[in-house]
Order: C-alpha cells, then structure tokens, then sequence
C-alpha cells in the first residue's frame, strides 16, 4: 500500500491507540509514530513493546510536525487534550478521534480546531474487554467498520487520505453523519453495555441467591453478560454522559418491549414467546452472514478434551 | 471408572441427549444405549453419527429394562412422555430428567413415577445455541455443573449412582433443593436469556435506525447477546412457561435496578456509572478464577490475520 502519512502522532496508547500504531507499522503506512501518554507508568508499558519511534508525557510535543493526529482518549479527557495540542498542530494536518460518540465530539472540539486543520471525527467499531498498550494487537480492525463523521465543508483529500489510513489497518470504512452514527451506536452498543453492566450489577445486590452461586452457575447465560460488562469503566462512563439522548430513547423502546414481554411471561403467552425467540435467532444469522460473528460453536470458546 | 448402568435409554435425542450419549459411550459408562425420539428424521440423524445401540421411535420400547432413563426432551413434552413409559419403566430403575425448571419437574412428574421407580430430577447446566443431535458433542459437560434434585426419601444408593454417572461424563455435581435451584437458574439464565431476546426484538422494530445497519455494527456489543438469543425457541418458552415466578421476581429486581441506571444517565451521575462499571468488572474476574470462563480475549474469538 505504501507510506500515506510521514509522520503521524498518537495520543493515548491504551488498547486502540496501541492497537492502532502496531497494525500501521505492520502494514507500513507510516514514517514516523510518535506516541504520547500522560502517564508515565503507561509510556513505558508501550515504550517496552516498541508500540513507536519516539515517546512524549507532553502531547503538545508529540504532535509537531505530525501529518496525522489522532486523540485516543476517553470521551471526557477530549476537550483538555485538544486544548493543549492546537497551538502546535501544522498546517494541513488531519486531526481525528477515536471517541465513541460523535455528537459530542463535533460539538465540543469543533469550536476548538482552528483553520487550516482538517477535522474528521472517526470511530473504529473494534474492542476487547482488555484496556492498556499491552491490550492492542495489530490484527483488531480486520473486517471491523470505521465510521468516519467530517462536516459537509471539510477538503474531500482529507477525507479521502484518511479512508484510505484505516482501509490500510484492515477495517472497511463508512461515511455518516453524527447524530445518525450516535442512534446506531446505542442500540447497538450502548444500550447492550448497560443492560449487560445492569445484570451484573443486579447480581451484585442479591440476597436469595448467593453470588458465589452466581459465578459457580454462571456458563448458563450470565457469563456472557459479564465479557461485555468488564469493558473499561471510564471509557463506558463518558459514552453514556455524551450520548445522553440516543440511549434515553432506545432505552426507552428496550423498557417498553421488556414491559410487554414481563407480560407474556406473567400470562404463560407461550405463543408470543416463541414467536419473539424464533424470530431473534435469524437476526445471529444474518450478522454470521455479514461476516461479522464467528459461525464457531459458544464463540468457538475452548472446551476441556475429554480426555482431561 | 467402569461401567455405572448396564443398560440406559435416553429419550430425546437433541443436543443434550446426543451428547450424553456419545460421552457415556466415550468413557465406557454404560453397556447398551437406547435412543429414542419422535420424530423419524432426527432418529436417522441421530443413527448417522453412531450415537447409540438401537433406535426407537416409540419410547416405550426404549425403556425396557433399562436401569437409567434420561428425558431429554422440552419441558412441556415430559408430562406426556412420562405417562407414556412408566408402565414400562423397570423395577428399581432410575429415572431422571435434563429440564432446565425442577420445581415443574416435581410439580408435573413426581405424582406419575410409580413406586419402585428412583426419580432423581437433574440439570446439566451446559449447552450451546445449537440444537439436533449433530449439534451434540462429548466433551459438553466436562467442567460444567450438573444439579440434581431428589426429594429427601429417594434412595441414596441411587442418587449416588446418578452422581457417579454424571461425574463420569465429566461434570461437577451438586445436590441442590429444587425451589433454590429455579431461583439460581432465574438469574444466572432465564433473566439473561429473556433480556437478550429482548434486546434482539427490540432492533426488529426499530425504525429510526435498519435492522442491515444493525447487522452491519453488531460486533460493538450487541452480537454477543444474539448468541443467546439463538438457543432453542420451543425449549426457552417451555422455561419461561414453567419458571414464571422466579423468573418474575428476578426481573423485577433487574427492571427496578435499571430504572436506577437510566436515572443516572439523564442526570449525568458520573459517580454512580463509574462506579457501578467497575464492581461489574471483578465478578468477571471471579468467574475466570473459577474455572467457569475462559481469559482469552473476546472470549477466544478467531480474529482474522493481519495477512489476508
């Protein structure tokens, strides 16, 4: 594919931006990484797996010169961060995200970047339940989405360059506008992590059942619950403080059909039960289709050889 | 370990009976198996793969002299199968169950089991969202829990021996009373499952964002609950048909919980979400230490190559 930035700097290493200068140098996109974390525990975790060529605790260092800039920090660290880097962006650099809300991200950095910078938020639709430098692997954006956001007026070069970035780390890309990328994130998402992080909470609480019970029992369905539950605290908690309204509404809509389907239970409406969950099951089929789940048995989760 | 049973018939033959099956014959537990089911197309698809000894469509037949039976049908089907075989059931044999609601088993069958008859009430809490005697495979139980259930005047030598089966096929044992068992099922499946296929139903409605979009985002959170919401539609209306009452309470607990959540979400509590997502975090980590998940990322999920 070739070079298509000289220089590009990361700010925040954790799992993304670690992931993201691994699978860029592997695909050789890039001159130069240079990397910058605040703290210094996390640069010398990624320093230590040579995640870059060069290390800043100060990202306004980082991202002189840089081509590319991308923010790799949780939603709520945003607006300082970008603060303290704009006086030292170049001309014609691109500067883009990978914050998990869109909405937000227009409307609280927009103002902030200054002329001659092009802004294109994006949002790479890629994760695991792990956090930190050491978490990120090359391979995470292969056959994921990118969703890109940039306003109507943003150069179409721009653009275009960094499309064909995340195309280079494996992920297909997608242009869309941000107040729509923010509804298909909560239901997709957002609403899924809470009722996930609700039940485990719920469990938490309990006092019929024990919760070492729970966790002795756990592989009937609740463990499950609990990967998507154990995703990264502060990340989650500023998704759900910036995309407020998105998640109110398909909450709202989720609450409305658990209300309706409480009721069916309660009225042993056997015919509307099976009716819901002869329906969903072609739903998992159709993403195993699309390329976007592993046909694999349990996630293809490792069972024990009868033969232990 | 030996031979336990010299002869077994497992009625119903889906993915837990075929499993059953192919592990007692795997480790040598039993002498002859008895397979039988209803309909003629699962039979030859169970006679396909070498599951048992002799092929019954009339289960009846299948049970004579045997010294262990196995239903291994839905919930709603055992009543009827019941009648069908006790007076065929052998003096001093077992009888036992894989139904995933023992209260109902109680409730349903107990009176039917005529003197003479063991009846020790089970459930192996493993499975996967496949169905049909293909989907079965031996390896199934192995580090998973099985509960069994008997009343206080059924034989110990023959609850013993059941156990000893059970450990056999690879399972951990657990006698338990039935009422706490439908609670501890309640919240560890039924109110998992009944939330996931919720959640699956409420992206088929949507009109504010398509169900291909949907699809198409599905890997940020949402596909790991279709997993769920794929398991067997007849075998999870049955649960919900027979479990209502804890099922009912727990969802209550967890609707009342949410309605805490959703509050902090419209009034940006920070706090109250920070701090919920990460107590949430460590019964994850509880549950890996107890042997009941697996650590590897995304839960071992195969991610493409950074080749391809």
């Amino acid at each position: 594919m070739g070079i298509i930035f000289e220089k590009i700097a990361i700010i925040g290493v954790g799992l993304i931006g670690s992931s993201i200068a691994q699978a860029a140098r592997i695909k050789g996109l890039v001159g130069q990484i240079n990397v910058a974390t605040r703290r210094e525990e996390t640069l010398e975790e990624a320093r230590s797996i040579n995640v870059g060529d060069a290390y800043f605790l100060n990202a306004a260092e980082a991202v002189v010169d840089a081509d590319l800039v991308i923010l790799c920090v949780p939603l709520g660290a945003l607006e300082s961060i970008t603060q303290t880097i704009v006086p030292h962006l170049k001309t014609g650099a691109i500067l883009t995200d990978v914050g998990s809300v869109k909405g937000h991200v227009h409307k609280v950095l927009g103002p902030l970047v200054p002329e001659g910078i092009h802004f294109v938020p994006g949002h790479p639709m890629a994760g695991t339940e792990h956090s930190g430098p050491l978490a990120g692997f090359p391979q995470l954006f292969e056959g994921r989405w990118c969703i890109l956001t940039p306003e109507e007026d943003v150069a179409r070069s721009a653009v275009e360059k960094l499309v064909q970035f995340w195309r280079g780390l494996g992920s297909d890309v997608e242009l869309m506008d941000a107040a729509h990328h923010d509804m298909v994130v909560a239901i997709t998402s957002h609403v899924p992590h809470l009722v996930a992080y609700n039940i485990v909470g719920t469990v938490d609480d309990l006092e019929s059942v024990s919760k070492s019970e729970v966790i002795k029992f756990s592989a009937t369905g609740f463990r499950d619950l609990t990967r998507i539950a154990a995703s990264d605290p502060v990340m989650w908690r500023d998704v759900f403080l910036t995309n407020r309204d998105a998640v109110l509404e398909m909450l709202g809509r989720f609450s409305e059909d658990l209300s309706v389907l409480q009721r069916a239970v309660r009225m042993g409406d056997a015919h509307a039960l099976e009716d819901l969950f002869t329906r969903t099951r072609k739903i998992r089929r159709s993403i195993i289709d699309a390329g976007q789940e592993t046909d694999a048995t349990d996630f293809g989760r490792a069972h024990p050889t009868a033969e232990d």
